[in-house]
């Protein structure tokens, strides 16, 4: 499924097939949590903003409008009107961040909705359930997600039951894929590797989790406390573990210089909030730098974002109008801003991919790790 | 500027050419408070929405981002991005409705700004600044809008301070429209007329203000607490002494039966936040009478909004996915929803002048006045 076309430093110049189309790595997934981009932005905007793959949230959409519900509607593609590759996380990050008073054990985990305190039980074969009804293109393994800094014992004890739930969650879906009224047979599966900053604990569970043979692996409980350097150096110890023919994916990762790091350390795959939630607060990305556009600088500005950007956004609205509807309270403004910070990443990871292919991604990564 | 080509009952099919283009009547002008329609709708949306003409507000605008800011950055339709017409209102219905504080005099009023409380003067000829300022296509005259029911006595001193107010308005505007640096220099006046439900009032003022050769009249004061078979009387009452080589606006009307019933008596041109504001909680316009998308019946309706409707959202989202946007308060749900009720009032228009150019808008009024 995964091919390796050129490599740069440890930069993974790649193609992942997946039943839903191509994936060109490194990529980056841009989030719509709850079957939608936050600021307004559809499936269908996305095509514009040259997004590869949308990520959805279990967690979210098992609660609202309902798993069953999406699957009676054709799943979560044909639910959000978006035809290209979705991945959907496990639902266990959440689990572990915003639903209250949990209780985790073996079998699973019982918490409470955010949204209405109704209780709920998770596990590895109700995560894999409700990602095979959403019908998603690739399913992520449940596992516990914990905060850096975290204890070593309570973080080796976890590593092996996240292990021991990665077999159930296969298992499961290997059963499910195999079922007459799924929508998606071919749904695929990526482990996750958890262990907090332990390297030796990081370390041994990749080892425990390549031996099962899924379709990509992702580097979990980064992003979640630590520092960069810290992270970084994770990266750096997992990547001779992680098998070189399988994507690997960054939960949750992160500024554009993140991001640009991540690759050089043979990342292939990201996601995160950042680019639309600091589109919200006014923070968007420019090839010379991050900008406030509520700055009052801006006030009579009246060039784009950024005049090398060629995004919906700066081809036709100003710097003065974005920042008049961002201090007015408009939700265009969220739209705008959203629509321009997610085209910059998409293009980053573009300029990214040309710049291995052209064989000049080390001059691309010394040039911008600066500025971004 | 206006042309009358066809009439039916009393309803007009018209032209009106403006400096900024031409606008087919009877038209609905949405409405941009802000300098951008609610719910993440751009100016560019509405090319693909049949908008003819976009509504800005001068109080909003004046207080934010500032006119003078505005003109500086080339007036509304560039800061906005429309490049059709644009009609501002004067200021005068939010100095009455929204402002604190107010004190109205022969100048002006004086009144706190909703936003800050700082004190503003507003007059006929800061009105008129501020809107040559903003260089729209159509400025509206700077009137006092009375809320129903109202004092006959009150109703009469005011209907004759806001005559005198339009003769000041039209001499200040006159000058503007002659100065180097004004962007707009052929704007256009709409004088108001208003007299609450005094029909004796409102024919007075009319027949005085018709006496100004002004390039349209608009019927203010109404949908401002009245019943609708009020509104259809004054409408009828007033039809008559409105020149018929002009277009007439009623402003801030109303459902699509009010648009339908008010087109029958004469009227052009229309505006209202009810589509915009109707689709934020759900209140959806279809060819078979609005529905309430939030209504448990929609949970897993696969059907688009309106199957006879071919706007961006009805040609690709379901009712279930809309449902659960809104349920989730994800501004795509705010979006398409008033992407779709605007679709649907301009499309109303269009259906309103194709029925009128082929000799059948009584059939039509009588097939849709009770289902819309």
């Amino acid at each position: 499924m995964y091919t390796l076309k050129k490599k740069e430093m440890n930069a993974r110049l790649g193609e992942f097939k997946t039943p839903h189309g191509v994936i060109k790595l490194p990529g980056f997934m841009n989030v719509a949590t709850c079957g939608a981009i936050k600021g307004g932005v559809s499936a269908l905007d996305l095509k514009n903003l040259k997004c590869q793959v949308e990520l959805c949230n279990t967690y979210h959409m098992h609660l609202r409008p309902g798993d069953e519900v999406v699957k009676n509607l054709g799943g979560i593609r044909k639910f959000t009107s978006w035809d290209g590759p979705v991945l959907t996380d496990s639902g266990g990050f959440q689990v572990f961040s915003l639903a209250k008073l949990r209780n985790i054990h073996e079998e699973g985990v019982e918490f409470s909705s955010h949204i209405d305190g109704r209780k709920i039980f998770m596990s590895p074969e109700t995560s894999m359930q409700i990602q095979s009804n959403l019908a998603s293109t690739i399913a992520m393994a449940f596992d516990e997600c914990i905060s850096n800094p975290a204890e070593y014992s309570y973080t080796k004890n976890s590593c092996d039951r996240t292990a021991r739930w990665l077999v159930r969650c296969k298992k499961k879906l290997d059963e499910l894929n195999s079922l007459e009224n799924t929508i998606n047979k071919k749904q695929m599966l990526f482990g996750i590797n958890q262990g907090s900053t332990f390297k030796d604990l990081r370390i041994e569970h990749m080892k425990k989790i390549r031996e099962l043979d899924l379709n990509g692996y992702a580097i979990g409980g980064l992003a979640v406390g630590e520092t960069a350097k810290e992270m970084y150096d994770i990266i750096e110890t997992l990547e001779p573990y992680m098998p070189s023919d399988k994507p690997r994916y960054l939960m949750g990762v992160g500024t554009p210089r993140n991001i640009l790091e991540a690759v050089a350390r043979g990342v292939d795959l990201m996601d995160c909030v950042m680019p639309s939630r600091n589109a919200r607060h006014g923070k968007l990305f420019t090839w010379e730098g991050p900008i406030n556009i509520l700055n009052a600088k801006y006030e009579q500005d009246s060039l784009p974002i950024d005049s090398n950007c060629d995004c919906p956004t700066c081809q036709y609205h100003s710097r003065a109008y974005v920042r008049h509807l961002l201090k007015s309270g408009e939700m265009l403004g969220m739209r705008l801003t959203v629509i321009h910070n997610l085209y910059f990443y998409n293009t980053l990871m573009e300029k990214i991919r040309a710049s291995l292919e052209e064989g000049n991604f080390e001059r691309f990564y010394n040039k911008y790790k600066n500025i971004l």
